[in-house]
């Protein structure tokens, strides 16, 4: 099978300043297209030290997808890393360049020799054009492998890979059309026991790998095959497991709670505290919900609590606002409010403690 | 200067499924102890992979940060590719035998002897103690390297890497204490001019580097230094540049808004449809916020608006509910119930369109 790397080129990433999530994205992608990925690089803003990491990694064959590093000036280290590499000069694409100039030219900015250094592309090479922003891409293929340098920002790295990567890859032939993968998620089971059940029947069959992973007590199973009978496999786990399995499909618990309350025609509504809005904020995220979460209050002082919500100054005074009984009478103050089916109130201090409340 | 590498194993981060919150923790702190990190890996579950990514990187010397592969049974991979990689037998430590067979006991599971692999550390190395959770980490010093293998928990992670490595990594000095930093924030110029201007100071001193990056019309400037003289350049930098000049220090432009919101005594509200909670939560997620934010309204349907937030019909059918007007509307209703002296509020379908009212 094909190798895959990642590789994200910025100190920003090596300092811990903030979380790759281009690599996310990509990994993602590529795995449903039945890639196996060998391994997720973060490498600094250093010439040399990339230089000396390119040539290391690049001596085996595979695809490589590496982002940043190619903006304009200072940063432009891959496109000049990926020429000493591979001993090839970095010609000038005249159509790249031209484009590049009148940009320049139009926002009043002087085009110097090391913004025209964006137009440049290893010999061989072809540059990937950038829909939403300036910065050039590079496709090479070269000793069997297909190299794809996408700019770093995020929007501007999606548009190419999803636009020029993805497509290519499909056209080379690169993927694997036989890969395919089920979610499964259980729950009221320890992980070492499901681990240990599903180990038994995946042994039985030929080719097909799993993995699990628990969150919140339910552990969520990925089966995944090239040449072997899913289908079957997963049809067995799920009939021998029954008493433990919940739903598949690549939907969070939320998605499946949702589906049941527009089935329904429920609505849902929210008090909430300390949380301030992350627990509002975490439906709408949820596909759909539009169609039964009506609204919610964030109540963060206890006098808000008691004007909007109506919870009564008793129970703050006696129960304090961390308490059952005031997530209870938060809980009735949004159903009131917004006239809800069901309301959800959080109320708590670091750990959030819940109450649920149904209409009377 | 020491080279240092952080290396994540597990499945669910080459495959994309979470983004490794756990490097970027170690990051963070390891910059500011003064390492210099040459890479941030992620690898894959598969033992013979590890293998061979680990005899390369471990032919380098270094401080290595390895987390994750260190559970029970399937995934215990870390541990003997490491005995492996250095050819040493792994020693059962008889003291960590004992506790996690009681634990085993305790919860009534067998204690098998693929489970007591979790009491095995290459020759020569330590164990090192987990006070949140079960798997051992292991610390050994070999070929003028330091490697750290912590589990991938991250809760467990953070407690051994705090309570463990940091200690060890001080006393054994190879952490450096002249490492200096210090971040600016700068506003209302364009990033390329800024770098060249701050670029014009920097390249007289010695030893002083900087990195920019720019986030919502924000532009974080890094200055880090070993030997350099740090402050004189900081302070010329803010002379020379005090009209595009914002702050100093790690805080977001948001706790320096919250600064000045509880130095005024001014308080604040929010009123929300489309992003349903976030912006307050955003703004809760600032530290000390709990003095001036009293709390926000989720209006996701538009009889909330009118019921709640007493945004008029007409307004609604004649400007829709995206719109300047009903977020004017909104800001108003949120000043009213909450009685604060400014609210926000956010209206919009994809992208949030935002107005804001000062109390009348």
């Amino acid at each position: 099978m094909t190798k895959t790397f990642i590789v994200s080129i910025g100190d920003e990433l090596v300092k811990g300043e903030i979380l790759n999530t281009n690599a996310q994205y990509i990994a993602n992608s590529l795995v449903n297209m039945g890639f196996n990925i060998s391994a997720i690089l973060n490498l600094p803003d250093d010439y040399k030290q990339l230089v000396f990491n390119l040539r290391s990694l690049l001596s085996q064959k595979g695809v490589f997808i590496i982002t940043g590093g190619l903006g304009g000036t200072r940063d432009d280290i891959t496109r000049k890393a990926l020429g000493e590499v591979f001993k090839k000069d970095l010609v000038l694409d005249k159509f790249a360049d031209r484009e590049l100039e009148n940009w320049y030219r139009s926002k009043g900015r002087e085009y110097t020799d090391s913004d025209r250094m964006q137009a440049r592309v290893p010999e061989g090479g072809i540059l990937l054009k950038n829909r939403v922003g300036l910065a050039y891409g590079i496709y090479i293929e070269i000793n069997e492998s297909h190299i794809f340098c996408l700019p770093g920002v995020p929007h501007e790295m999606k548009s190419m890979f999803d636009n020029d990567v993805v497509p290519m890859l499909r056209q080379k032939n690169l993927h694997d059309e036989r890969y395919k993968c089920e979610i499964l998620y259980f729950g009221d089971i320890a992980e070492y026991v499901l681990d240990k059940k599903i180990n038994g029947i995946v042994s039985r069959y030929n080719g097909i790998s799993y993995g699990t992973r628990a969150s919140n007590g339910i552990i969520r199973v990925r089966f995944e095959s090239f040449n072997g009978n899913l289908e079957s496999c997963v049809n067995e786990v799920k009939e021998k497991l029954s008493g433990n399995y919940l739903y598949s499909g690549f939907r969070d618990i939320s998605e499946v709670v949702g589906e049941i309350l527009t089935g329904e025609k429920f609505t849902l509504s929210t008090a909430e505290s300390c949380t301030a809005g992350y627990l509002a904020k975490r439906i709408t995220d949820i596909p759909g919900s539009s169609s039964y979460f009506v609204g919610g209050v964030v109540a963060y002082s206890n006098i808000i609590k008691e004007q909007i919500l109506g919870v009564s100054a008793e129970t703050l005074k006696r129960y304090g606002a961390v308490s059952e009984q005031t997530a209870w009478e938060m809980a009735s103050g949004a159903l009131n409010i917004f006239d809800s089916t069901f309301s959800i109130a959080v109320t708590g201090i670091a750990g959030p403690a819940g109450g649920s409340k149904e209409k009377p």
